[in-house]
């Protein structure tokens, strides 16, 4: 039974001891030393090599390194393979993190006190209650329900909002295309945590702003793609949008000459809100391998149909 | 019976308007237009009159506007008359909300990060995990206690330290002088939340920032005298202290030429980390009036041998 783990190089060396110690029965092999391709039936890549089918007959699981799988080409993928997602407690956990210092920091009009820290001017703003900042999720995934339950508790009216209806104790949950006009009209920070699709690419744009309310702010921690920059800075412009929160950008690395980088209400970090926690990331897909052989379904896998 | 508001005017208004509200039979006035003092039984104020005693001869009871009352001057207040600090959902949730995300922009790089955005610079470090980075709350009152219980959501390891014992669940609890060096070697963010005191004045200096571990983090929102700022140049400027988030400073307004404004390591905000909310803080005052009225004990009634 082999493995082989093709992405980060350096990851790739701890993926190794990882197994070495959790799992010595599996054979471990690192991009490009794949050895006999014939023995290969796993694979934990971020993007798989082009000609998959024929380089790897003998494949039976692909596991993506990320949490996403937009930067998989799954018509390359051959149907008959199961592709697994990774979502593991340590994307989890950082994501929350994250997204609840971005909804804190606008919440608490840091931008504003920067600018004023910086104008060395002690100004004081009144301080809004919680339950006056209404936050909207979209995406109500493993992720998006992670950071609603998390910022329930600090009294913001919560909101989230899917394709296919959900229940989620405490949170307002609205599903569908025909629900999102009335999601964005009562949501003050906008949070993105969709998969990136063909329907989800390009909908934080102007259309999608105007239904917010005038003023509102956008967390971006989707996939930079969501996002029409152009729109972002008009609307930052206009002031239809207050200040924006960018963990993704398109591309990436943003260019050094992007008006994104230098606008003083975006804030914009290099796509690090979370990260695959290497031993829990073995862990979770030395249980995926462990179901696999047991017959059991796997944790993660995606639907094919919708891409995600 | 008849209560008079001494603070801020803009809110001693709003407080008369929820008094006529809530309690219609409670006569409320405000400074300085006290009308007939003998008639005063309760005072509200940041700092009470100068010559409290002849000036409000049957005063009954003294609310502090604030949290804290280190800005009275106690030995003006007769020994006799009660003193109680405003303890309100609306402070805690302040204080939770501002401490939270001081500790997880510290704890996700983000001083770094702006400098990077500055730089136009895509770089990206490695995402640490909450269960590496150790909290340290100084003060286990009511605010200090509601910060702990938040943060250890997200899996930071927790401590605090207070004057007297105390037991927490989930945090390990230091007690007293002879247990601070401890405490600090653990640490690698210290959040400030005393009690302003002889005893505290000052706490934060070189000595006590040489106990933590090189390149610790400072978030302070206890009261500015606690810090000695020349300290926390010179601790920032060795490396020993990495940066510091600062809601309060000595004096305040901090003048515009002090070198804090300026410093890439350092965040100040003017003293917004949490603000009396007019509505439950008023319910507060009523309800600590209906209890002296009752005879029963005071809530949040200040033991003046520690002073808070």
């Amino acid at each position: 039974m082999t493995f082989l783990y093709k992405a980060d190089p350096a990851r790739g060396e701890q993926w190794a001891r990882l197994f070495a110690q959790k799992a010595p029965e599996i054979e471990f092999r690192l991009w490009p030393d794949i050895g006999d391709p014939a023995s290969i039936r796993y694979l934990a890549a971020w993007q798989p090599p082009e000609d998959l089918a024929r380089m790897l007959p003998n494949l039976e699981v692909v596991f993506s390194v990320g949490a996403g799988i937009d930067q998989f080409d799954l018509s390359r993928v051959p149907q008959r393979l199961p592709v697994v997602r990774m979502i593991e407690p340590g994307i989890v956990q950082g994501m929350v993190e994250y997204v609840t210092q971005a909804v804190l920091t606008i919440h608490r009009d840091l931008f504003d006190y920067a600018q004023y820290q910086a104008a060395r001017e002690w100004r004081e703003m009144p301080v809004r209650a919680a339950a006056s900042r209404r936050i909207g999720v979209l995406g109500l995934g493993v992720l998006g329900t992670a950071v609603l339950e998390r910022l329930r508790l600090f009294g913001f009216p919560c909101a989230g909002w899917s394709r296919k209806p959900r229940t989620l104790d405490g949170i307002d949950c609205y599903a569908g295309s025909e629900a999102l006009t009335a999601f964005l009209a009562r949501t003050d920070v906008l949070v993105c945590l969709l998969p990136l699709t063909e329907v989800t690419r390009g909908l934080l744009n102007a259309k999608l702003f105007a239904a917010l309310p005038r003023g509102a702010s956008l967390v971006n921690v989707g996939r930079g793609p969501h996002l029409n920059q152009d729109d972002l800075l008009a609307a930052l412009a206009s002031g239809q949008l207050r200040n924006a929160i960018l963990d993704v950008t398109d591309p990436e690395p943003l260019p050094a000459r992007h008006a994104l980088w230098g606008h003083p209400r975006v804030r914009i970090t290099p796509h690090i809100a979370s990260a695959t926690r290497l031993d829990t990331a073995v862990d979770v897909v030395l249980d995926n391998i462990r179901r696999h052989c047991a017959g059991e379904p796997l944790l993660g896998e995606i639907d094919r149909s919708r891409g995600y």
